[in-house]
């Protein structure tokens, strides 16, 4: 395998939305979301496993969640987890990663990995990703992998294409749209020139760096002073980190994509989802041939429609009569609502952690 | 205290309809179903403890709940637990009983308490259940306490009383008609006359046994050998139960008090249930202001009405959208239905047996 390729498995999130499931203390992407036996990190590990040496892995997370990192993958070594003291945004974790990185070797070629996320042909997948960092190892470029839609959802971003493809595939993106309103996400499908914003970046290090420059000139300037004057690797990063908290809230996506002018767009057509909300995670399963999605235990069914349920996986499910409903059972909630609410998820936290405390979180 | 005085709670009973919280390994009489902090066993002989010195408190429990009633009440001496060796119903249950308190006390007068009922008057209860005693003691009758009705209910047996009252309280019973359909219970409530079967009897221990001699020889007439042959109380109390399996499973109502024509009924007005099925004890229990039934742990609510939850204590329930739910959350078994469909529940259980086995049960 190419010793030039780096992965950066961002896993630092703390999937709100997806409540009570995950939580603060343990976020959905170290718990088995979709109930198969790997929790989603291992299952992102797993996959990039197949495309970059194990040891050019690197897991980004929070400091908090250091010990689940290692107890999910425990092949990895320290030195490959990298720790963000506090939660500061994509930009300023992508920032240091890349420094970190080069580093390590200043020919890297580095896909950014999100840890929440459903492939379903990893075949499809390698071979994309693998021609992204191809590329990259030619281009000064800026690579997203853009999902081709099949449907007009308003949950995800949208990249819009232009002109012909820069070797076969690598179309340059004219324009970054946030999550938008049903009838422009209709208006975007019937196109054909809109993607879905995977979230996967592909570029070789010193062309982020190059450009994060440009975008975050403040940033960049602090960190790069940094890496030049102290010598020592583990001070040096140990320091970066340190200056973390100073940083601005920043959005990789809103301060570098959207501004950045080599920014190019690979199509992947792997059936990929985002496991952001329960809404997501209930389209994106397979169905019984009611429409029912369950996750985890057994299931005794009578006359159900439509719903999702989340048990434990020593749990017996027992439903009768009900349609429309999102079930999460977990060792200390029980929630019970109507599917679709997914706004009122975060509501349900906040009315629980002012009721019970941060524990709820 | 009146040391003739004599009470046997009933705790033998395996309480199917409220599963999957009443469970075999742990039925409903050993639970804290009302979430009050004290099982149903324990409320019972709380509030016989006021009316019957708690030396002469016998618990009648089948043999492998043995554990649990030493448990729940540690108090009650080995001696006061008597075991059932099989399911065999209440008569021969009964008739083993009056045997045995017979030879502890040829003056006891007994009431049969049923340990899965929720009384909410207790000064009333104590008051009726005492006239009661007081009147077998002078009396060869059998007693039962009628609950005057507060609906058509159709889950209660009836009892119609006739004629003017022995002692002021005491009338004859004309009739008892099992659970009857809606336009019979509605005329019933309406004539006045009917009292719904609260189960708890009331007897001098002579008037049952002869009683019981008259209505089933066979039995009694095995019986009264053992307890005369065996001079032993220990050994004659064993061979009793040896032979248990070998008498039919038989209902004391159907077999006893409909048939002897020394029955009276004494009118109780305390707030009873019998906790029998889930909608008894939705029908039971305080609602909230939207006709909302939980019992264990913490709520959320928002827009829902009519619902029954049972969660464990320390388990948070967040609810949103949902109306006429019936949901019960255990360790093993989560179910989810519509309310009022009580009859499901045997099925819910059998199929439970079907697929996983009785640990289900």
């Amino acid at each position: 395998m190419d010793i030039n390729r780096y992965c950066v498995i961002m896993a630092g999130g703390q999937g709100t939305r997806l409540w009570p499931m995950s939580r603060k203390a343990c976020p959905k992407q170290f718990q088995d979301v979709l109930g198969c036996g790997r929790t989603l990190l291992q299952q992102t590990y797993d996959r990039y496993s197949r495309i970059v040496p194990r040891e050019n892995i690197i897991i980004s997370t929070h400091v908090d969640y250091t010990d689940i990192v290692r107890e999910q993958l425990p092949d990895v070594p320290d030195k490959q987890v990298i720790h963000e003291p506090a939660f500061r945004g994509t930009a300023p974790s992508i920032a240091n990663l890349a420094c970190h990185i080069r580093t390590l070797n200043p020919n890297a070629n580095i896909v950014v990995a999100q840890s929440d996320q459903l492939v379903l042909d990893e075949e499809k997948f390698v071979d994309t990703v693998s021609r992204g960092l191809d590329f990259v190892a030619e281009n000064n470029k800026l690579v997203v992998i853009g999902i081709k839609p099949t449907c007009p959802e308003t949950r995800y971003g949208y990249i819009q294409a232009e002109g012909a493809p820069v070797d076969g595939s690598f179309y340059k993106v004219r324009t970054f749209t946030e999550k938008p309103a049903l009838e422009f996400a209709r208006i975007f499908v019937d196109s054909g020139e809109f993607y879905w914003n995977s979230g996967i970046y592909i570029w070789n290090v010193q062309a982020i760096i190059d450009t994060m420059s440009k975008c975050l000139p403040d940033m960049m300037n602090t960190l790069e002073s940094i890496y030049n004057e102290i010598p020592d690797r583990d001070q040096r990063r140990k320091r970066g980190y340190e200056i973390y908290t100073s940083f601005p809230n920043a959005s990789f996506d809103l301060s570098v994509m959207e501004r950045a002018d080599n920014v190019y767009v690979v199509v992947g057509e792997f059936g990929w989802a985002d496991i952001g909300t329960w809404d997501t995670l209930y389209s994106t399963l397979p169905k019984d041939g009611k429409g029912n999605v369950f996750v985890g235990g057994g299931v005794l069914l009578y006359d159900s429609n439509n719903n999702m349920v989340v048990t434990p996986k020593n749990k017996q499910l027992v439903m009768q009569g009900v349609d429309d409903l999102m079930i999460v059972d977990t060792d200390d909630v029980l929630m019970v609502c109507r599917k679709g609410n997914e706004d009122d998820i975060r509501r349900f936290l906040n009315d629980a952690k002012m009721k019970l405390g941060e524990k709820m979180a």
